[in-house]
Protein backbone atom coordinates (compact mmCIF):
# COMPACT_ATOMS: atom_id res chain seq x y z
CA UNK A 1 0.00 0.00 0.00
CA UNK A 2 3.18 2.36 -0.28
CA UNK A 3 3.51 3.10 -4.08
CA UNK A 4 5.35 6.23 -4.49
CA UNK A 5 3.41 9.05 -5.96
CA UNK A 6 6.95 10.28 -8.26
CA UNK A 7 4.37 12.23 -10.30
CA UNK A 8 3.73 14.57 -8.29
CA UNK A 9 7.46 15.18 -7.57
CA UNK A 10 7.82 18.39 -9.33
CA UNK A 11 11.36 17.78 -11.10
CA UNK A 12 10.18 14.50 -12.16
CA UNK A 13 6.81 15.98 -13.11
CA UNK A 14 8.80 19.06 -15.26
CA UNK A 15 10.88 16.29 -17.02
CA UNK A 16 7.80 13.97 -17.68
CA UNK A 17 6.15 16.91 -19.18
CA UNK A 18 8.87 17.63 -21.46
CA UNK A 19 8.28 14.10 -23.17
CA UNK A 20 7.27 13.30 -26.58
CA UNK A 21 4.51 10.91 -25.35
CA UNK A 22 3.29 14.20 -22.84
CA UNK A 23 3.27 16.73 -25.56
CA UNK A 24 2.03 14.76 -29.15
CA UNK A 25 -0.79 12.71 -26.75
CA UNK A 26 -0.51 8.64 -27.89
CA UNK A 27 1.37 9.75 -31.22
CA UNK A 28 3.64 10.17 -29.31
CA UNK A 29 4.13 6.79 -27.96
CA UNK A 30 6.10 4.58 -30.44
CA UNK A 31 3.91 1.65 -28.70
CA UNK A 32 0.95 3.33 -29.01
CA UNK A 33 -0.25 1.88 -32.74
CA UNK A 34 1.26 -1.88 -31.62
CA UNK A 35 -1.28 -1.31 -28.30
CA UNK A 36 -4.20 0.72 -29.95
CA UNK A 37 -4.05 -2.69 -32.82
CA UNK A 38 -4.91 -4.78 -29.30
CA UNK A 39 -8.28 -2.82 -28.70
CA UNK A 40 -11.61 -3.97 -29.23
CA UNK A 41 -14.29 -1.68 -31.26
CA UNK A 42 -14.59 0.77 -28.76
CA UNK A 43 -18.41 1.64 -29.47
CA UNK A 44 -20.53 2.09 -26.91
CA UNK A 45 -18.14 0.64 -24.45
CA UNK A 46 -17.86 1.06 -20.51
CA UNK A 47 -13.92 1.88 -20.02
CA UNK A 48 -11.59 2.66 -16.69
CA UNK A 49 -8.22 3.52 -17.53
CA UNK A 50 -5.94 2.86 -14.52
CA UNK A 51 -3.43 5.67 -14.48
CA UNK A 52 -4.56 7.85 -17.19
CA UNK A 53 -2.34 10.52 -16.62
CA UNK A 54 -2.73 13.91 -18.84
CA UNK A 55 -6.22 12.00 -19.83
CA UNK A 56 -4.90 11.55 -24.08
CA UNK A 57 -6.15 7.76 -23.81
CA UNK A 58 -9.67 9.00 -22.15
CA UNK A 59 -10.38 11.58 -24.77
CA UNK A 60 -9.51 9.54 -27.74
CA UNK A 61 -11.68 6.47 -26.58
CA UNK A 62 -14.57 9.27 -25.91
CA UNK A 63 -13.51 9.89 -30.03
CA UNK A 64 -13.75 6.27 -31.44
CA UNK A 65 -17.53 5.99 -29.39
CA UNK A 66 -17.13 4.92 -26.12
CA UNK A 67 -20.37 5.50 -24.11
CA UNK A 68 -18.45 6.86 -20.82
CA UNK A 69 -14.61 6.60 -19.74
CA UNK A 70 -13.87 7.03 -16.18
CA UNK A 71 -9.75 8.11 -15.80
CA UNK A 72 -8.15 6.96 -12.63
CA UNK A 73 -4.88 8.51 -11.39
CA UNK A 74 -2.99 9.71 -8.35
CA UNK A 75 -1.07 12.31 -9.36
CA UNK A 76 -3.08 16.12 -8.77
CA UNK A 77 -0.68 17.46 -11.12
CA UNK A 78 -1.49 15.27 -13.94
CA UNK A 79 -5.41 14.90 -13.77
CA UNK A 80 -5.64 18.74 -13.64
CA UNK A 81 -4.05 19.07 -16.14
CA UNK A 82 -6.31 16.49 -18.06
CA UNK A 83 -9.23 18.40 -16.44
CA UNK A 84 -8.03 21.58 -18.50
CA UNK A 85 -7.97 19.40 -21.50
CA UNK A 86 -11.30 17.76 -21.80
CA UNK A 87 -15.07 19.26 -22.04
CA UNK A 88 -16.88 15.93 -21.84
CA UNK A 89 -19.57 15.05 -19.54
CA UNK A 90 -18.96 11.05 -20.58
CA UNK A 91 -15.29 11.70 -19.05
CA UNK A 92 -14.82 11.06 -15.20
CA UNK A 93 -11.56 11.77 -13.35
CA UNK A 94 -11.01 10.49 -10.03
CA UNK A 95 -8.01 10.83 -8.05
CA UNK A 96 -7.20 7.50 -6.25
CA UNK A 97 -4.23 5.21 -4.96
CA UNK A 98 -4.70 2.20 -7.58
CA UNK A 99 -3.59 0.19 -4.45
CA UNK A 100 -7.33 1.45 -2.29
CA UNK A 101 -9.18 1.78 -5.74
CA UNK A 102 -12.72 0.95 -5.48
CA UNK A 103 -14.83 -0.13 -8.32
CA UNK A 104 -18.32 -0.82 -8.81
CA UNK A 105 -19.17 -4.27 -9.78
CA UNK A 106 -19.11 -5.50 -13.24
CA UNK A 107 -19.69 -1.87 -14.63
CA UNK A 108 -17.05 -1.95 -17.59
CA UNK A 109 -16.40 -3.55 -20.59
CA UNK A 110 -12.44 -2.66 -20.66
CA UNK A 111 -10.05 -2.07 -18.59
CA UNK A 112 -6.86 -0.19 -20.14
CA UNK A 113 -3.38 0.99 -18.73
CA UNK A 114 -0.90 2.11 -20.07
CA UNK A 115 2.92 2.21 -18.47
CA UNK A 116 0.91 2.52 -15.31
CA UNK A 117 1.34 -1.48 -13.51
CA UNK A 118 4.75 -1.63 -12.65
CA UNK A 119 4.54 1.03 -10.47
CA UNK A 120 2.17 -0.53 -8.19
CA UNK A 121 3.06 -3.30 -5.39
CA UNK A 122 0.16 -4.65 -4.42
CA UNK A 123 -1.23 -5.86 -7.90
CA UNK A 124 -2.93 -8.85 -7.43
CA UNK A 125 -5.13 -7.05 -5.42
CA UNK A 126 -5.43 -4.45 -7.92
CA UNK A 127 -6.19 -6.83 -10.58
CA UNK A 128 -8.91 -8.56 -8.49
CA UNK A 129 -10.94 -5.46 -8.45
CA UNK A 130 -10.35 -4.75 -12.00
CA UNK A 131 -11.58 -8.18 -12.63
CA UNK A 132 -14.81 -8.00 -10.49
CA UNK A 133 -14.97 -4.15 -12.10
CA UNK A 134 -15.28 -6.03 -15.95
CA UNK A 135 -18.16 -7.99 -17.10
CA UNK A 136 -17.95 -11.21 -18.41
CA UNK A 137 -16.03 -10.70 -21.93
CA UNK A 138 -14.19 -7.66 -21.18
CA UNK A 139 -11.60 -6.86 -22.26
CA UNK A 140 -8.00 -6.02 -20.36
CA UNK A 141 -5.09 -4.68 -22.02
CA UNK A 142 -2.10 -3.00 -20.86
CA UNK A 143 1.23 -2.27 -21.28
CA UNK A 144 4.38 -1.81 -18.10
CA UNK A 145 7.98 -1.85 -18.51
CA UNK A 146 9.30 -5.32 -20.04
CA UNK A 147 11.10 -7.16 -17.12
CA UNK A 148 14.49 -7.44 -19.23
CA UNK A 149 14.10 -3.58 -18.47
CA UNK A 150 13.49 -3.10 -15.10
CA UNK A 151 15.31 -6.28 -13.80
CA UNK A 152 19.31 -4.97 -14.40
CA UNK A 153 20.75 -3.43 -10.89
CA UNK A 154 22.13 -0.97 -13.17
CA UNK A 155 20.01 -0.29 -16.16
CA UNK A 156 21.53 0.85 -18.81
CA UNK A 157 23.48 -0.15 -21.98
CA UNK A 158 26.85 -1.75 -21.59
CA UNK A 159 29.45 -1.75 -24.53
CA UNK A 160 31.29 -4.96 -24.59
CA UNK A 161 35.19 -5.54 -25.88
CA UNK A 162 33.99 -5.41 -29.45
CA UNK A 163 32.21 -1.99 -29.24
CA UNK A 164 28.13 -3.67 -29.19
CA UNK A 165 25.73 -2.51 -27.12
CA UNK A 166 24.57 -5.12 -24.61
CA UNK A 167 21.51 -4.90 -21.98
CA UNK A 168 23.39 -5.98 -18.57
CA UNK A 169 20.61 -8.17 -16.93
CA UNK A 170 21.04 -9.51 -13.70
CA UNK A 171 18.42 -10.11 -10.71
CA UNK A 172 15.96 -11.43 -13.66
CA UNK A 173 13.95 -13.88 -11.27
CA UNK A 174 14.29 -11.39 -7.64
CA UNK A 175 11.11 -9.51 -7.76
CA UNK A 176 10.44 -6.62 -6.26
CA UNK A 177 11.37 -3.17 -6.13
CA UNK A 178 13.67 -1.39 -8.29
CA UNK A 179 15.13 1.97 -7.98
CA UNK A 180 16.58 4.35 -10.39
CA UNK A 181 17.35 7.80 -11.76
CA UNK A 182 14.96 8.60 -14.27
CA UNK A 183 14.03 12.30 -14.90
CA UNK A 184 14.34 12.59 -10.57
CA UNK A 185 16.47 9.99 -8.20
CA UNK A 186 14.51 7.78 -6.03
CA UNK A 187 12.00 6.29 -9.05
CA UNK A 188 10.60 3.09 -7.49
CA UNK A 189 9.33 0.78 -9.60
CA UNK A 190 8.06 -2.99 -9.23
CA UNK A 191 10.17 -5.45 -11.39
CA UNK A 192 7.86 -8.86 -12.46
CA UNK A 193 8.79 -11.55 -14.47
CA UNK A 194 6.47 -11.80 -17.69
CA UNK A 195 4.93 -15.17 -15.69
CA UNK A 196 4.79 -13.78 -12.79
CA UNK A 197 2.09 -10.98 -14.91
CA UNK A 198 0.53 -14.58 -17.36
CA UNK A 199 -0.24 -16.38 -14.17
CA UNK A 200 -1.33 -13.65 -11.91
CA UNK A 201 -4.25 -12.73 -14.63
CA UNK A 202 -5.18 -16.79 -15.55
CA UNK A 203 -5.35 -17.58 -11.70
CA UNK A 204 -7.71 -14.47 -11.56
CA UNK A 205 -10.24 -16.30 -14.28
CA UNK A 206 -8.42 -14.09 -17.24
CA UNK A 207 -7.81 -15.80 -20.66
CA UNK A 208 -4.76 -14.35 -22.20
CA UNK A 209 -5.23 -13.16 -25.89
CA UNK A 210 -1.91 -11.70 -26.85
CA UNK A 211 1.23 -11.11 -25.54
CA UNK A 212 3.47 -8.76 -26.88
CA UNK A 213 6.96 -8.10 -26.51
CA UNK A 214 7.35 -4.72 -28.11
CA UNK A 215 9.74 -3.81 -30.80
CA UNK A 216 9.93 -0.73 -33.47
CA UNK A 217 8.71 -1.38 -36.59
CA UNK A 218 11.04 -1.11 -39.89
CA UNK A 219 8.77 1.90 -40.49
CA UNK A 220 9.01 3.22 -37.84
CA UNK A 221 12.87 3.31 -37.73
CA UNK A 222 13.17 4.55 -41.32
CA UNK A 223 11.32 7.48 -39.38
CA UNK A 224 13.75 7.46 -35.97
CA UNK A 225 16.83 5.86 -36.70
CA UNK A 226 17.25 5.98 -32.58
CA UNK A 227 14.39 3.79 -31.86
CA UNK A 228 16.61 0.53 -33.34
CA UNK A 229 18.32 -0.20 -30.55
CA UNK A 230 14.70 -1.18 -28.48
CA UNK A 231 14.98 -4.69 -30.77
CA UNK A 232 18.33 -5.32 -28.84
CA UNK A 233 16.08 -5.75 -25.84
CA UNK A 234 12.11 -4.76 -25.03
CA UNK A 235 11.39 -1.63 -23.36
CA UNK A 236 7.62 -2.43 -23.57
CA UNK A 237 5.53 -5.58 -22.57
CA UNK A 238 2.10 -5.05 -24.41
CA UNK A 239 -0.89 -7.65 -22.77
CA UNK A 240 -4.28 -8.35 -23.81
CA UNK A 241 -6.61 -10.82 -22.06
CA UNK A 242 -10.46 -11.27 -21.72
CA UNK A 243 -12.17 -11.47 -18.49
CA UNK B 1 12.70 -28.25 -42.87
CA UNK B 2 16.60 -27.90 -42.22
CA UNK B 3 16.38 -28.67 -37.97
CA UNK B 4 19.99 -29.68 -37.57
CA UNK B 5 20.35 -33.37 -36.04
CA UNK B 6 23.21 -32.46 -33.68
CA UNK B 7 22.67 -35.05 -30.96
CA UNK B 8 24.12 -37.76 -34.02
CA UNK B 9 27.42 -35.67 -33.61
CA UNK B 10 29.79 -37.58 -31.84
CA UNK B 11 31.38 -34.93 -30.05
CA UNK B 12 27.90 -33.47 -28.94
CA UNK B 13 26.66 -37.29 -28.20
CA UNK B 14 29.74 -37.83 -26.28
CA UNK B 15 29.53 -34.27 -24.18
CA UNK B 16 25.69 -34.50 -23.56
CA UNK B 17 26.36 -38.39 -22.58
CA UNK B 18 28.16 -36.86 -19.50
CA UNK B 19 25.45 -34.79 -18.53
CA UNK B 20 23.64 -34.94 -14.81
CA UNK B 21 20.25 -34.95 -16.79
CA UNK B 22 21.45 -37.79 -19.02
CA UNK B 23 23.18 -39.93 -16.55
CA UNK B 24 20.53 -39.39 -13.25
CA UNK B 25 17.88 -39.06 -15.85
CA UNK B 26 15.04 -37.11 -14.86
CA UNK B 27 16.23 -36.32 -10.97
CA UNK B 28 19.28 -34.94 -13.17
CA UNK B 29 17.60 -31.86 -14.21
CA UNK B 30 17.04 -28.74 -12.41
CA UNK B 31 13.98 -27.89 -13.52
CA UNK B 32 12.70 -31.22 -13.51
CA UNK B 33 10.08 -30.57 -10.07
CA UNK B 34 9.07 -27.28 -11.46
CA UNK B 35 7.84 -29.10 -14.89
CA UNK B 36 6.34 -32.20 -13.68
CA UNK B 37 4.46 -29.87 -11.38
CA UNK B 38 2.63 -28.70 -14.50
CA UNK B 39 1.51 -32.37 -15.53
CA UNK B 40 -1.52 -33.76 -15.24
CA UNK B 41 -2.24 -37.25 -13.47
CA UNK B 42 -0.83 -39.60 -16.15
CA UNK B 43 -3.41 -42.47 -15.00
CA UNK B 44 -4.86 -43.86 -18.40
CA UNK B 45 -3.29 -41.25 -20.44
CA UNK B 46 -2.10 -41.24 -24.05
CA UNK B 47 1.07 -39.70 -24.12
CA UNK B 48 3.53 -38.45 -26.86
CA UNK B 49 7.18 -37.15 -26.10
CA UNK B 50 8.13 -34.84 -28.52
CA UNK B 51 12.19 -35.24 -28.89
CA UNK B 52 12.33 -38.32 -26.15
CA UNK B 53 16.19 -38.44 -26.30
CA UNK B 54 17.21 -41.57 -23.76
CA UNK B 55 13.31 -41.79 -23.41
CA UNK B 56 13.21 -41.03 -19.43
CA UNK B 57 10.26 -39.52 -19.39
CA UNK B 58 8.50 -41.95 -21.54
CA UNK B 59 9.05 -44.73 -19.31
CA UNK B 60 8.68 -42.22 -15.73
CA UNK B 61 4.94 -41.37 -17.53
CA UNK B 62 4.28 -45.42 -17.66
CA UNK B 63 5.47 -45.60 -14.15
CA UNK B 64 3.22 -42.97 -13.35
CA UNK B 65 0.29 -44.99 -15.58
CA UNK B 66 0.03 -43.78 -18.51
CA UNK B 67 -1.73 -45.92 -20.62
CA UNK B 68 0.55 -45.38 -24.12
CA UNK B 69 3.65 -43.13 -24.68
CA UNK B 70 4.98 -42.51 -28.03
CA UNK B 71 8.51 -41.41 -27.94
CA UNK B 72 10.08 -39.18 -30.92
CA UNK B 73 13.35 -38.04 -31.61
CA UNK B 74 15.68 -37.14 -34.58
CA UNK B 75 18.21 -38.90 -33.35
CA UNK B 76 19.30 -42.43 -33.73
CA UNK B 77 22.21 -42.96 -31.37
CA UNK B 78 19.76 -42.06 -28.31
CA UNK B 79 17.06 -44.36 -29.81
CA UNK B 80 19.13 -47.08 -30.14
CA UNK B 81 19.95 -46.16 -25.90
CA UNK B 82 16.18 -45.68 -25.42
CA UNK B 83 15.35 -48.77 -26.50
CA UNK B 84 17.71 -50.89 -25.11
CA UNK B 85 16.86 -49.42 -21.39
CA UNK B 86 13.00 -49.86 -22.18
CA UNK B 87 10.85 -52.92 -21.64
CA UNK B 88 7.48 -52.05 -22.18
CA UNK B 89 5.07 -53.09 -24.92
CA UNK B 90 3.63 -49.93 -24.43
CA UNK B 91 6.33 -48.03 -24.99
CA UNK B 92 7.03 -47.34 -28.64
CA UNK B 93 9.84 -45.24 -30.10
CA UNK B 94 9.97 -43.78 -33.52
CA UNK B 95 12.47 -41.97 -35.37
CA UNK B 96 11.50 -38.64 -37.13
CA UNK B 97 12.62 -35.03 -37.61
CA UNK B 98 9.87 -33.04 -35.98
CA UNK B 99 9.47 -31.02 -38.41
CA UNK B 100 8.40 -33.51 -41.37
CA UNK B 101 6.17 -35.36 -38.21
CA UNK B 102 3.01 -37.46 -38.57
CA UNK B 103 0.73 -37.63 -36.18
CA UNK B 104 -2.57 -39.39 -35.76
CA UNK B 105 -5.32 -36.79 -35.47
CA UNK B 106 -6.93 -37.11 -32.16
CA UNK B 107 -5.05 -39.60 -30.56
CA UNK B 108 -3.43 -37.93 -27.59
CA UNK B 109 -4.07 -36.71 -24.10
CA UNK B 110 -0.68 -35.24 -23.67
CA UNK B 111 2.21 -33.88 -25.74
CA UNK B 112 5.10 -33.44 -23.54
CA UNK B 113 8.33 -31.66 -24.67
CA UNK B 114 11.60 -31.04 -22.52
CA UNK B 115 14.12 -28.99 -24.05
CA UNK B 116 13.61 -30.10 -28.03
CA UNK B 117 10.97 -27.46 -29.66
CA UNK B 118 13.87 -24.70 -29.42
CA UNK B 119 15.70 -26.98 -31.92
CA UNK B 120 12.90 -26.64 -34.31
CA UNK B 121 12.78 -24.04 -37.60
CA UNK B 122 9.11 -24.85 -38.28
CA UNK B 123 7.69 -24.70 -35.39
CA UNK B 124 4.61 -23.08 -36.41
CA UNK B 125 3.53 -26.14 -38.35
CA UNK B 126 4.82 -28.86 -35.49
CA UNK B 127 2.45 -27.05 -33.25
CA UNK B 128 -0.51 -27.41 -36.08
CA UNK B 129 0.18 -31.01 -36.29
CA UNK B 130 0.54 -31.14 -32.69
CA UNK B 131 -2.79 -29.70 -31.96
CA UNK B 132 -4.41 -31.72 -34.60
CA UNK B 133 -3.25 -34.75 -32.44
CA UNK B 134 -4.52 -33.96 -29.14
CA UNK B 135 -8.02 -34.75 -28.31
CA UNK B 136 -9.96 -31.73 -26.92
CA UNK B 137 -8.85 -30.64 -23.28
CA UNK B 138 -5.98 -32.28 -23.57
CA UNK B 139 -2.97 -31.00 -22.44
CA UNK B 140 0.55 -29.49 -23.97
CA UNK B 141 3.54 -29.24 -21.48
CA UNK B 142 6.98 -27.87 -22.93
CA UNK B 143 10.16 -26.56 -21.70
CA UNK B 144 12.67 -24.49 -24.16
CA UNK B 145 15.19 -22.49 -23.50
CA UNK B 146 14.56 -18.79 -22.31
CA UNK B 147 14.67 -16.15 -24.73
CA UNK B 148 16.71 -14.28 -22.53
CA UNK B 149 19.13 -17.12 -22.78
CA UNK B 150 19.19 -17.87 -26.41
CA UNK B 151 19.12 -14.05 -27.73
CA UNK B 152 22.39 -13.02 -27.11
CA UNK B 153 25.02 -12.60 -30.00
CA UNK B 154 27.71 -14.08 -27.47
CA UNK B 155 25.69 -15.55 -24.70
CA UNK B 156 27.96 -15.68 -21.61
CA UNK B 157 28.55 -13.80 -18.52
CA UNK B 158 29.88 -10.64 -18.41
CA UNK B 159 31.63 -8.94 -15.38
CA UNK B 160 31.09 -5.19 -15.48
CA UNK B 161 33.48 -2.88 -13.71
CA UNK B 162 32.08 -3.39 -10.01
CA UNK B 163 32.70 -7.35 -10.44
CA UNK B 164 29.34 -7.97 -10.83
CA UNK B 165 28.02 -10.79 -13.34
CA UNK B 166 25.59 -9.64 -16.01
CA UNK B 167 23.91 -11.71 -19.17
CA UNK B 168 24.71 -9.24 -22.01
CA UNK B 169 21.24 -9.39 -23.94
CA UNK B 170 21.32 -8.17 -27.65
CA UNK B 171 19.26 -9.11 -30.35
CA UNK B 172 16.40 -9.93 -28.42
CA UNK B 173 13.52 -9.10 -30.36
CA UNK B 174 15.64 -10.60 -33.93
CA UNK B 175 13.90 -14.22 -34.37
CA UNK B 176 15.98 -16.82 -36.09
CA UNK B 177 18.84 -19.29 -35.50
CA UNK B 178 21.48 -18.76 -33.34
CA UNK B 179 25.02 -20.77 -33.62
CA UNK B 180 26.67 -21.58 -30.55
CA UNK B 181 29.72 -23.92 -29.20
CA UNK B 182 27.56 -26.01 -26.72
CA UNK B 183 29.43 -29.87 -26.66
CA UNK B 184 30.19 -28.87 -30.17
CA UNK B 185 30.80 -26.33 -32.81
CA UNK B 186 28.06 -25.32 -34.76
CA UNK B 187 24.89 -26.25 -32.48
CA UNK B 188 22.17 -23.79 -34.05
CA UNK B 189 19.09 -22.55 -31.86
CA UNK B 190 16.30 -21.01 -32.78
CA UNK B 191 15.52 -17.68 -31.17
CA UNK B 192 11.96 -16.47 -30.38
CA UNK B 193 10.76 -14.28 -28.21
CA UNK B 194 8.39 -15.41 -25.40
CA UNK B 195 5.07 -13.18 -27.00
CA UNK B 196 6.36 -15.72 -30.08
CA UNK B 197 5.49 -18.58 -28.17
CA UNK B 198 2.49 -17.88 -26.47
CA UNK B 199 0.88 -16.00 -29.77
CA UNK B 200 1.47 -19.31 -31.56
CA UNK B 201 -0.46 -21.38 -29.11
CA UNK B 202 -3.56 -19.06 -28.81
CA UNK B 203 -3.78 -18.76 -32.70
CA UNK B 204 -3.71 -22.63 -32.90
CA UNK B 205 -6.28 -22.76 -30.17
CA UNK B 206 -4.51 -23.51 -27.40
CA UNK B 207 -5.60 -22.16 -23.91
CA UNK B 208 -2.39 -21.30 -21.97
CA UNK B 209 -2.68 -22.30 -18.45
CA UNK B 210 0.67 -21.73 -17.20
CA UNK B 211 4.26 -19.31 -18.25
CA UNK B 212 7.22 -20.18 -15.75
CA UNK B 213 10.43 -18.57 -16.15
CA UNK B 214 12.24 -21.36 -14.51
CA UNK B 215 14.33 -20.71 -10.99
CA UNK B 216 16.28 -22.65 -8.17
CA UNK B 217 14.11 -22.69 -4.94
CA UNK B 218 16.17 -22.24 -2.10
CA UNK B 219 16.43 -25.56 -1.15
CA UNK B 220 17.92 -26.38 -4.48
CA UNK B 221 20.33 -23.38 -4.43
CA UNK B 222 21.58 -24.73 -0.64
CA UNK B 223 22.37 -28.27 -2.50
CA UNK B 224 23.85 -26.87 -5.40
CA UNK B 225 25.24 -22.94 -4.83
CA UNK B 226 26.56 -23.15 -8.31
CA UNK B 227 22.28 -22.81 -9.31
CA UNK B 228 21.87 -19.15 -7.82
CA UNK B 229 23.03 -17.87 -11.21
CA UNK B 230 20.54 -18.58 -12.07
CA UNK B 231 18.58 -16.27 -10.79
CA UNK B 232 20.17 -13.78 -12.14
CA UNK B 233 18.77 -14.57 -16.05
CA UNK B 234 16.25 -17.85 -16.34
CA UNK B 235 17.79 -20.00 -18.40
CA UNK B 236 14.37 -22.07 -19.18
CA UNK B 237 11.03 -21.66 -19.92
CA UNK B 238 8.06 -23.69 -19.05
CA UNK B 239 4.53 -23.43 -20.91
CA UNK B 240 1.48 -25.50 -19.77
CA UNK B 241 -1.01 -24.66 -22.17
CA UNK B 242 -4.78 -26.74 -23.04
CA UNK B 243 -6.26 -27.88 -26.34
Amino acid sequence: MATQNIYDNPEFFAGYSQLGRSIEGLAGAAEWPALRSLLPDLRGLRVVDLGCGFGWFCRWAREQGAAKVLGIDVSERMLARARAATADAAITYTRADMEGLDLPEASFDLAYSSLALHYIEGLAGLLTKVHRALVPGAHLIFSVEHPIYTAPTHPGWSVDAEGRRTWPVDGYLVEGPRTTDWLAKGVIKQHRTIGTYVNLLIRLGFAVSHLEEWGPTDNQIAARPDLAEERQRPMFLLVAARR
